[in-house]
């Protein structure tokens, strides 16, 4: 079954707390590499120095994340973030962020994935997610 | 050098984006035990069903280490966030939370710190974080 | 129902592979603080420079939640690690370590715990592990 | 400047402690996609139902990493592992397991990298592991 990527940006405003929709995130593909999302650059992420702050890739690695199990389920299962470890490799400046998330694997009760998120302009990695969710 | 309250409450809005100042988080206390912050509950916050969302959890565990880190120095110092880990126990709704973070260990270059997340009626831990920062 | 020590020391033969046994773990403690494991210096665990490699420190935090996991529930219940986060705060020499394993909470599916090793003479924390298991 | 397995492979024992030589790890391969190591199917390796134990997994990684970080700079760097994040997949038995270990990104203080376990016949991948190392 195939989501298209309305559906997930429909899925953006149905499932998500108004303080992550202020990221503004917008989905740019969904294939079978995962889905990449899009984390516009804005003056209210950044802290001091013009940095995307470390808050905002997190919450838009998670929420990918939810993005890329609509995909691979072909609909939207409730579920729970057990874990999420992020690694912060580099700062981001002057650009939107791509968010790219895969799921490493589904069973029945638990599902792992990985998020890379990069500069959209230099391609560059800054942060690395990599996480567990509970299927409900 | 004792910080105060009220220092480390200037902090969150000098030093971080205003999307995470829209938490909306108060200083509650800064002792041996560690910088405690409380999150008030808000429909801004919640994701479908009334439960605060992970996201908001993460950015709160981020932000309270760094103040974390100001106690422990007795002034801010630059630093970044190298790894943050969270593993979610339980949802947590009805409440505000706090976020109680401590540093374990500061060394030259590296700083480990832990966060707990409770409900603030319960005392119940929802969320536990432990965290990499470098100093710079 | 109370798990015993001698439960917890025989369980260490009858679940895990020869190459974990060969840690040499001693169960020193099983309390409501949770179960603490003695991991013996050794020349065969240290890595250059007399130091207490991280591999060995990672298998016994493993290892000891296990054990924390029988005593919670009364009873060796199947289980499989799904994720463990290690921190390392400092290096080891010259003298044993404690493990010291507890449940943070345990539902139907998942498990959570955190693990602390110290040096069994300074007492002094040098590596902070969080585990999550899923119970089968 | 170019690393070449026997140099690697001579590392395993130069810079390990006996215990984790006791894995029986095997160069493969170490090229642009980083570092492949072999390990052994084992008795020793095995927990109860003939599964390959996670402790061991943790282990190889870990060890890989530091191969990856030797191929990376030319020549070994004192290192010390400052975290170590594992995810453990499915699990892993009747093969051995190859281990893959690259490094996302070196900086002068901190190095970052990823580690993928999987079989050796069905190329499934049944762990995955992030760290972050601290050159010394």
């Amino acid at each position: 079954m195939s989501v298209t990527i309305q559906t997930l940006q429909q899925a953006l405003t149905d499932h998500f707390a108004p303080w992550v929709q202020d990221l503004g995130l917008q989905v740019v593909s969904a294939d079978t590499d995962g889905v990449c999302v899009r984390l516009p650059q804005s003056d209210q992420l950044f802290r001091v120095g013009g940095v995307l702050c470390g808050q905002a890739m997190m919450a838009a690695a998670d929420t990918a994340m939810v993005l890329a199990l609509i995909q691979h389920f072909g609909e939207f299962r409730p579920c729970t973030t057990v874990q999420l470890n992020s690694s912060f490799l580099k700062p981001l400046s002057g650009q939107d962020a791509l968010v790219v998330a895969r799921v490493l694997r589904a069973g029945k009760s638990l599902a792992f994935g990985e998020i890379d998120l990069r500069g959209a302009q230099d391609g560059k990695s800054v942060c690395r997610v990599s996480t567990t969710y509970a299927l409900l």
